[in-house]
């Protein structure tokens, strides 16, 4: 059994576990009994239960990056299709924090574990803002000389809506509209946006 | 002395208990001590331990309400106005993290004992940002039909900047330059923005 055991296989048990007995209790050994192999067998492919823990977390951000990719509809503006983006990413925290609120609070605690790992994910996200944002510059929908630094503000301008210090506040009754205004607000900005050099000479 | 006990009074010493002491351990026997009184004549004027510890944080954000009064200086423009209070609100709220954690994290924990205070604090707050945007209206620097709502709309793009949530990020080197971005963008907006039935026909 112990060769055919692929670093995937124990990725997804691993997931599992952590669901089951939540990240506090989860060991390497759960991890290698849900396998049926030894605990050595897992460590052969992750040195540590830190380096399995947060290789289990960047698996499940890359599926959550795939899933997020921008899709650029021929019927949209480039301001539509980020809108559509962001209530995309809104949708998907606000219900993965109200229907598997176990998983997502175990990868809350998962993507804690390491700067690095928030760091990873934040990078990724605004990097995929910053490709929406090329688009529009790119058809003169928007106005930016600095795609990456707007992408960012973009990003920050939006936490209320994905950074989960504010998951309780997502199950209030006027959190659309709050979404709705802000991202109007937002992208009206991108349509007008000067860097504050250039706002000087307006 | 319990003639010359006012209210005013009760309220300074317990803001300074609950200075010394942090919000766990300070009681009412703590105050009438530092006041030299029995605790029932704290209990005249504040029937509970919890309306005396709402009526001190309600005593501390009237403070800071009044503190943040939009000034309108005529050498501005109302975009730069905003820019300026919201740099006023966001040092107010960095500075009193890292210059005096006690009181600020004292004061953290009262707000959120009661649903009403936060409420109270961000109903005012909303209002003064609303107070700027009718004023750009007014110039026509800022297009809106609805100030309340781009008024909460600024305040809740701008949350990276003064929700405590987010006090761990203030120290962060590049923050200055992530609050110059955003409030470029929603000041962008404010001269630009329509809402989303308007923006239909445009």
């Amino acid at each position: 059994m112990a060769e055919a055991l692929t670093s995937e296989a124990i990725l997804a048990a691993t997931e599992e576990v952590l669901r089951r007995y939540g990240p506090a209790k989860a060991t390497v050994v759960d991890v290698a009994k849900a396998l049926g192999v030894s605990h050595g067998s897992v460590y052969r492919h992750f040195a540590t239960k830190a380096a399995l823990r947060e290789a289990v977390t960047r698996r499940w951000l890359d599926a959550v990056h795939e899933q997020m990719t921008p899709r650029f509809d021929q019927g949209l503006t480039v301001g539509e299709t980020l809108k559509t983006w962001l209530q995309q990413l809104f949708d998907k925290k606000r219900h993965g924090h109200t229907e598997d609120p176990e998983l997502f609070a175990t990868f809350q605690v998962l993507v804690k574990e390491s700067k690095a790992i928030p760091e990873y994910h934040i990078r990724h996200m605004v990097g995929l803002v910053a490709r929406i944002i090329s688009a529009g510059v790119e058809t003169q929908e928007f106005v930016t000389d600095d795609v990456a630094a707007t992408a960012k503000a973009v990003w920050d301008a939006t936490e209320k809506f994905h950074h989960p210090a504010h998951a309780q506040e997502w199950g209030d009754p006027h959190i659309q509209d709050a979404f709705d205004a802000v991202v109007s607000l937002v992208i009206a900005g991108l349509r007008y946006n000067r860097t504050p050099s250039a706002a000087g000479d307006a």
